[in-house]
């Protein structure tokens, strides 16, 4: 779909990356489990290199970067977002392939921000080459991933180094990676959004263990197709592993989630154009009786066209928020961006599960990839925050403007309940 | 909302009609009820006198137009559809005191395109003006609206005449208009998409009749605020008024088509904005217990941010199009102009619908405007192609390019059914 | 639809009152509208001798009441149920014609338990009989409705009267009724539940009035089809006018809660049989393409399916509900009572909506029923409890279960808000 | 629970059930995956035999059946409808433990009315017993499975034997399975619904082959919690293992399918509340801030009040269709039978997904068990006819009522098609 987001600069990479995953990426998928990713690695590393070699490694990057020459194009998050939606029709390696995928890319925006030349030097940019991968170790078992104050993980100074200890889960891609950036708290007095920080943890430091890849819907996964459950125990890192200063974890947390929401939603909506790519093939091609395919039931239709519009109105709405964050920072369209994380979540699950319905038995089976993109992305609507936190978020965002502080009215019962738990002890 | 459509020429449009649309015309709705048009009408013309005064009549007319100096602004759809938004704002009077309401809106870029210039001088100049109103007469009790090459009323050629006969309805503003653009029959045996033919009737032709203002969810309205039933009856008009060519009916139809989607959207997506406003307005002031506000609950919040999202979303979505429209017209987005349509008419009744709910007992009044507007737009869904309709057209013309010819072999069945018929004759 | 609650005493009557329906009241429809009440009237007054005559009047009643002989046929609720959702298909004079229209059939209830001998002599007996109409004044304009312990209304003692001041909405048929029962505040220093009263307030006594029925979606209505703003002012009525005792008003607003619930939700079942009944018979006779109808279309199946679920299941869970209180009382199926307002409001408006669908530009005219019995029952969803109050309690009443009590919570926080603000002053 | 349905017979049978689900069958569900199977076995077993010596063997069975004595309780549908729903608190193991697990149980209902001493003799037996399993071969891959009188798998008859050929697949529980009832044509020239046959085929017969487990979301199972793909070839069975007479397959199917129908149902229902239980459970105890419990929240309480209607509206359509069926047979319920498939599935499925949504993170992993649900239980709108076909069946079923008779309108159209494609030959 040519829209008014697409420029001249990014349109003709948008048709090679269309025509190299439809022909070198989308093939592989046949037949592929998350259990297998360990076979298939050479074959994407080789491909990796195809890539490289095409000069359309790291397309997220700023002219610039990379060891061995320029890396990037320099496009803005508007025009990657188009690039990451052609990524998202192969959605099992796309991103991988590409060197874009999560949780990668946003570890390397957080570092080239905010990390000193010696981080930089030590990881990012083997990162941005590919050589090594990480992982964001962020969310508690124990504590609403919503609410990314609150969390029991630790840091505590001893002379130069930082003793970090607790528990994360869904450290995605932990399996494997050579580091982690991890949030935890280090400054337990302060107030409650300047408590935290993020402190890069390699994967060897003595005391880090990755206790389990968390089954998700039935899959263990395997490298950076899994979520961690890992501990932290005495884990003592330099002092100077900290990214930016202590207690700007939570900024650099909301840093982080501009660009990586229009990353997600680019993605999920290549997924739903597959899926509907998918279905329309199913619809015009599966005969249900002698002569009558499946695509002349009215059903049907209703499932194409309310996927249609579904998809389109999504795609505008996350490029416009993109175009504005180019334009004028996330911090200032930040409705938006709560805004989008819902609409486009659901629309995109709503337009896969019509997919899969319209397959019939074929859709639940591993014969298509549609169940396994479900798996994969059912965790859409909670992760980086669950729909009912977004819409939350934004309604009360919304009527702060009509006069009424809900946030406000809401920290005062917190803090009347802390008192009156406070006073039963 | 700023999106990338907003260009730096409408930008100042827009302010000065938000604000006349704030000032001047929404006082006006305080007890507006649709019966009593006819004692605000001298109000409204001089609101109207107010914005020619003010250089905003006709805002989407081409530059060049107006009997007594420039009119228009020469504004592209994509930007006049974000005028229409702002005049949405007031309902029952925006468009008609900025001199762009529906149908006479839609007529004079018909006429303006492919009238003769003896028609052009005798109905568009005082249309234009806002002198005259007219009516579009293409609906048929006894056929069904979305299929507009299925129709009864017919034309037949008698020397210099035609003389015209049938039944319509949903014949808007027939009340008080000088002329109709009636669709009739003029050649019942070309091809079906080659039959129809456009006229213009002077309503005091003889045999021209308003039979009755039709009670549309229990109001018959009045003046341009009315959907009249309509005969004729050996209705005699000179053939000069054809407009176009005999047969070109349907491509007219077609014609009127395109932007009269963007304005019907556009005018939705304003009063969708008009709704929400209110509910919040709602939300932040009626307290549901001592000092407890509805807006606190998250039942609201929910309808709120669904409400946003499904707002901008709609509005980007309408506004790609149109910018598509006049970039590339509207035969190569006929896609996108079927989907905007039940996409963002859903939309509109769903805030709508929710706007009503948080007013409570007073949302089902006419101490609000929200009722008003749901008796007027319900049948958003249903003008202009019932959403059924558009679903299929969009899902067969996707489906067409997977191979699969969804109205051929429709009309390969039609054509076994007329078949049939005729047998059993 | 015959299901296990059909009884061999009520199938007999079932059929007799459908009959009546068909052949008496239906007919009555055609060209229908509130305004036209009164002309009806005699014609309605015939039909009630004809139900009387036919041992049919009052069929909600007890065996032994009726002033000149045995009125009713001693029906359980869910037998009555049943007999409700029959007289329903006649929306605008099924109830009245057979004696049983609200809020009648609800203060008759509320007399017949609660009442002094003297009042039901005076009051309820020609209630009874039809000879008079009341009303049931609760809702305030400026008190959210869902929460009944909040009212300005006050009646105040003064020797052997009741001195009653205040303003309410919303109540329903007091033009034309006889005698009001209000709702006022009697003991503002009692606990929150136990200050209101209910008290009989002939509509003759001075300083009762009705400032105006209000227009609802466009329409004011008239008699015992209209909803009325009344004002109390120095309203003088005698003690024994209580309903009662002092502080059991909200206590008998519950108990009249139950059945009602139940009267209002068998008659959105009637209603939304007949309006499916409409949308079978349009989709079955009107032809769209030559020989092609509305009815082979799946969307129209769809919308047919889907409503002969939603009917059948809300039928059967209000019968059993119904079925638990005749056997348990209502007080013991609170949740149940709860739950089938919100999910049979939204099934029977789902429905309805479908029904207009259908029927094209015609379903928003007043051609059909349809769109006044939208207008008249848009407010299911508000009346009585809006949806969001009810799911909030249902859960609410669910959690408790489960350890968590969120309306205690809740009220800790409401008692700290109003510390806060009284510190304010 | 509790409703009109709950008789004295099934309510102490409830309870006891209820108990032995709790404290035997749900802890085993701790850590389970569906790959673990056959480790559990034994440990099942071991539970059969408790069931077995608690009298509550086969609750599904009339009273006469067993080999050692008497096996069942001669329950109505409608009674053992509810033990169903019970078992299905352990979505796992339930059915299975007490033996009454699809596919065995509508196997078993199939051979004991329609097979032969004989067959009854060497197979039913032991299937009753649970000393064996078998498996139901009737849906193909080439062919949608919402028609079944398509279908490729043949049995041709070569003296004494039947020798079949074909390929199936859906064959669930296949793996372990003695036998298989496999659906086949017989009679090609014969009228559609005549053509099939169904025929009773050890799995040791050569030629029976197993091609495979089809994995599904991720998951190929093992044992009676699989779905395998199957070949006939040239796999040569006896003439008297047909069962009932040849051409009977597809009235067999419709037998087999009111019962397999309730079944299915109270299933979701039982399943659906266990989603609910855990839903409560987790927004009772999950702390989302300081004192503030997840179930304060109302999208959460939206989530519950919501489920708990679907769930009990659904169980009473249910139940109320079993009871029809108990009393006037399936035949003359087939509308309801049709409604309550689609209405039920689509209930049990929004239950379960915010069942998910409200654990976060933790709902999409397998430490609890609703992810395994989900991949188990999506199918539920597919299998058995999906939810487009039973609306389309049941939409036309009511249309033919209003004299449109879509079915034989569609008829027509296909064969007007076949006669199209023959000319094209």
């Amino acid at each position: 779909m040519e829209t008014i987001f697409t420029t001249d600069r990014v349109r003709p990479l948008l048709k090679k990356v269309r025509h190299f995953v439809q022909t070198e990426l989308i093939p592989l998928e046949k037949g592929f489990s998350h259990h297998q990713l360990d076979e298939l690695i050479p074959l994407l590393e080789q491909k990796r290199q195809q890539v490289k070699a095409a000069g359309l490694w790291g397309l997220h990057l700023p002219k610039e970067e990379g060891r061995s020459g320029p890396l990037g194009h320099g496009l803005t998050l508007c025009e990657f977002g188009q690039i990451s939606e052609e990524l998202a029709h192969a959605p099992f390696f796309g991103h991988y392939v590409f060197g874009c995928q999560a949780p990668d890319i946003g570890n390397s925006e957080l570092l080239h921000q905010f990390a000193s030349p010696d981080i930089k030097e030590r990881y990012l940019t083997p990162l941005l080459e590919g050589d090594i991968r990480s992982c964001f170790s962020m969310t508690e078992p124990e504590f609403a991933g919503s609410n990314p104050t609150r969390m029991a993980t630790s840091a505590v100074r001893d002379g130069n180094d930082y003793v970090i200890n607790g528990r994360k889960w869904f450290t995605s891609s932990a399996d494997g990676a050579a580091f982690a950036i991890v949030m935890v708290v280090t400054n337990p007095e302060a107030d409650q959004h300047r408590r935290a920080s993020m402190i890069v943890v390699p994967t060897d430091t003595p005391g880090f263990s990755i206790e389990r890849n968390i089954p998700v819907f039935g899959d263990v996964g395997q490298g950076w197709f899994s979520h961690a459950e890992v501990t932290y125990t005495n884990c003592r890192v330099p002092v100077s592993n900290l990214i930016g200063e202590e207690g700007m974890g939570f900024r650099l947390a909301q840093e982080r989630l501009g660009p990586g929401r229009i990353h997600h939603c680019m993605r999920w909506i290549g997924n739903a154009e597959k899926a509907l790519d998918l279905l329309c093939k199913r619809a015009a091609t599966r005969e249900i009786d002698d002569n009558i395919m499946l695509g002349e039931k009215q059903f049907i239709q209703d499932f194409i066209a309310e996927s249609r519009a579904d998809i389109d109105a999504s795609r505008l709405y996350v490029l416009n928020t993109a175009h504005m964050i180019d334009k004028v920072g996330a911090a200032n369209v930040r409705e938006a961006v709560s805004a989008i994380k819902f609409f486009v979540a659901n629309s995109f699950l709503r337009v896969l599960d019509r997919a899969i319905q319209v397959h019939g038995a074929l859709g639940i089976t591993d014969d298509t990839v549609l169940s396994a993109m479900y798996r994969h992305e059912r965790g859409a609507r909670i992760w980086d925050g669950a729909d009912e936190v977004h819409k939350q978020n934004l309604a009360s965002s919304i009527l702060k403007k009509y006069g009424l502080d809900v946030k406000k009215k809401a920290r005062e019962l917190q803090e009347f309940r802390r008192m009156m738990a406070a006073e039963q002890l």
